[in-house]
């Protein structure tokens, strides 16, 4: 089915930090949008690169040998096995994430903060 | 390798319209950046989903029943085997572009649009 659909009206629907929905499917892959703030946990994935797209404010991500900034208007990517976290400086940043319909967003990690089961939106 | 970079500053390296340049690779895709203006051609894709995501300008895409606007901060996809011809209301749309490594941006149609070889920038 053809979709077309704004951002900013799909992200007035999301509550929650660190609970990304799905907003499409396509080629095995979803589109999830997500608000964060603060910080997550350590992870890294397996067998999945992970696309992050900064849609306001800036994310903070730490690697074991680095940390990076990306800004709205900027994407990173961060390869798999690659163990990172997510972090913001205390305000709200808006992240777009595309990722294979199988990853879970805290990678090989259990935590209370897993989301077992993604909704659409 | 972890990537992480700036759509403006990718733009500004692209100087042709329905042109589009590779930017990232993640799990068997790339995310691709074109400039479009004015009309493309009708096209379609047999085996692969088609993300498009408007950063400027207004996309509008035909298809065979029914016409869709597109503009700054919404997504569009397009299924598989669903044909659709871009088009721009005579301005410079700008559009990010999520898709499998094997697609080609006239789908089934060889025209003397179609790019053989897409570059990275």
């Amino acid at each position: 089915m053809i979709a077309n659909f704004n951002l900013e009206e799909k992200f007035k629907q999301i509550d929650a930090y660190w609970t990304p929905k799905i907003v499409g499917e396509l080629n095995g892959q979803y589109v999830k949008l997500a608000k964060l703030k603060d910080e997550f946990v350590w992870h890294s994935h397996a067998d999945e690169d992970e696309l992050f797209m900064v849609l306001k404010g800036t994310l903070t991500m730490e690697f074991r040998d680095k940390t990076t900034q990306t800004k709205a208007g900027e994407i990173l990517i961060v390869p798999k096995t690659v163990e990172h976290k997510p972090s913001t400086n205390g305000e709200e940043v808006w992240v777009m994430l595309f990722e294979p319909k199988s990853t879970k967003h805290t990678g090989e990690v259990e935590h209370e903060k897993t989301v077992k089961e993604l909704e659409w939106i």
